[in-house]
């Protein structure tokens, strides 16, 4: 891996960042300056003045997304800051535009307080046609959406919890057909309730798998718990029915599908071997996933996700959110819910034709993915 | 001009706006993935995170500007508010690249509270190299760049206060030398005290002109005066020294030089034959200038420039901002000062190599622009 790390160091250099600003005309004339700046820009302003919705179709603001971070859960470096987070953004934003043909833009914060980034988003808000979310963490990150989400009339995404959640979903719709299970019947355990932790289990919840254990680092969530955050709460009342599991490893035995979003050594080849007959795996810490396909492969995993792109089935947010926007931006749409994400990932599902136990979600570069995502973003 | 408004009408909704985001590099290939986002781009973040300084160097925001506008002040229109003022801050990106290579991104936003303008910028200056204030009317505009400049380590320059001042200057220094007069010797009388008046005011008197006299709507602005605000408290310090001129009329006998950056009728022919001999008319209001140029021309006036392109001699300030945030951006520039400002004046003169009446401010098209200036920002 560190071959990887130093090119990436120096390309970074070379290019002085990833993105650029570019004009869909040149202004190479007194002409055009007439034309697109004054005194012709005047009739435009004049007009969306009056017709506030105009904007969206002339200027950029219609395909133009804010990806905003305040640099608080980056990657798997944790709270390195708004500079620190900029380099992720600017990749974050290359995959908006290569796969979705957005244009976006990287906001980076100086304040993690969450009353400071609802005030940020919503007053720079005009400017875009929706904010995705990014890298901001949890608890703080459901305040921030749910607040934004009610205040801005443009979708609102943060990527970590949705993003996460569809893939996952998709993954396992494919996982249970090439272990011939009933996915709504299955037990999930989901180790780890930040912000991807604690969507997935909402949306598989949604989805109707009804016998779901999530696990935090204080061990499995249930009602009686002290010290309980308000959706650690609400985890606590859809998930863990029977109310007697206690321990991860408890919670393991007999399970059917586990999904780790928490670190490294987590899951032990014993907790693989106590799971049902051929259990699914998702082992999504990075870089390093909670146990080692090759060794959950030998305790009897009979299907492996990680989050890896060296590995089989990487579980990729970038497979489900440019075809989100791009659906939310054509239609049209406000917001973005429940039905939005179950459709998208039964769409992504349905990409891999012949799902194998290596070969569950498709690739992140497959064409099909983005209008076949947007068709359902209605 | 209804052509031309019919005609950017149209043409901006052909093409939805008139900025969009390019890549440095393509992203189409499962190892490029690895290299601009994950994995790799968690060296550069781990970088970063250790030295700030290199996000310059790393990422786009050494050379990416914001232009914030609350759509307060725009053009000619007003407060149309920040969806209208869209357009024209996309058009200012335009000049931004075309002229100086220089990334920007329109930032339009939904509270005019300078309060909240502050803060705002202050959340999201991590993310650019420089903030262009634009449109925001005064008197707010003077404490948000005044507090802006004091908390952000980062250029920030209101363009209508001293992108005008700057361009009023240049012309000031060869319409004297066309008049064969010593301008700092010269009697001034600015009519308005909006951004551009007072800043024009500011900086003339930075470069040693004495005898300025600042007339806003309620007339001229002297000590004795009441309900003065901070700002034409200052302008009263250092304008009107004689303390005895009170009406527009009054102030005007006998002035060399007349900047209007106000209405439509407010020189009239009757003030231009009061002025000394051969004097200089700057009627900047647009689209209409306070006195048109033939009339002008007929009671006396020897130099005539406006705001209009239309016209020759037009006061741009696009002739200066460019070169400035090229300057600022490539010099490492904290703090774009007076000294800044007098040095773009005299260098914008300077490239009208034989200044005659109608020939005293180059073209905003002129290539020696840029690197000119740039190389005194320093």
């Amino acid at each position: 891996m560190s071959d990887i790390y130093e090119d990436s160091l120096s390309r970074h250099k070379q290019l002085a960042g990833k993105l650029e600003i570019s004009l869909k005309d040149t202004l190479d004339s007194a002409a055009k300056l007439n034309l697109y700046y004054t005194p012709g820009v005047a009739a435009v302003s004049s007009y969306i003045a009056k017709h506030p919705d105009a904007a969206r179709d002339y200027t950029w603001k219609g395909n133009n997304v804010a990806i905003v971070s305040d640099g608080s859960a980056v990657l798997g470096l944790g709270n390195i800051g708004p500079l620190g987070a900029l380099p992720v953004m600017e990749g974050k934003a290359m995959l908006f535009k290569q796969f979705a043909n957005i244009d976006s833009v990287p906001i980076v914060l100086s304040s993690k307080s969450p009353d400071d980034i609802i005030a940020t988003v919503t007053a720079i808000a005009p400017s875009f046609g929706g904010i995705n979310l990014e890298d901001i963490k949890a608890p703080e990150c459901f305040y921030v959406e749910e607040e934004l989400k009610k205040r801005l009339g443009i979708p609102v995404f943060h990527d970590d919890q949705h993003g996460t959640a569809v893939v996952v979903l998709a993954g396992l719709i494919n996982a249970a057909k090439v272990t011939d299970r009933n996915l709504k019947l299955s037990k999930v355990v989901i180790i780890g309730a930040g912000a991807a932790g604690s969507a997935t289990a909402k949306l598989l919840y949604r989805y109707g798998i009804t016998n779901i254990v999530v696990v935090d680092r204080t061990g499995v969530i249930h009602k009686s718990r002290d010290n309980l955050n308000s959706d650690k709460k609400y985890l606590a009342e859809i998930t863990n029915p029977d109310e007697h599991i206690k321990s991860l490893d408890d919670s393991l035995i007999g399970a059917d599908v586990v999904i780790g979003v928490s670190q490294p050594g987590m899951i032990k080849p014993t907790n693989v071997e106590a799971m049902a007959d051929n259990p699914i795996i998702f082992a999504m810490a990075n870089p390093e996933p909670e146990i080692m396909p090759d060794k959950a492969r030998q305790a009897g995993a009979a299907v492996i996700a990680t989050g890896r792109s060296d590995l089989p089935n990487q579980v990729n947010n970038a497979l489900a959110f440019p075809g989100i926007f791009r659906g939310a931006l054509d239609n049209k749409i406000s917001n973005i819910t429940d039905e939005h994400k179950l459709s998208t990932a039964k769409v992504i599902a349905g990409l891999v034709e012949n799902p194998t136990a290596e070969n569950i979600i498709p690739s992140v570069i497959d064409k099909r993915l983005v209008p076949a995502i947007a068709s359902v973003i209605k």
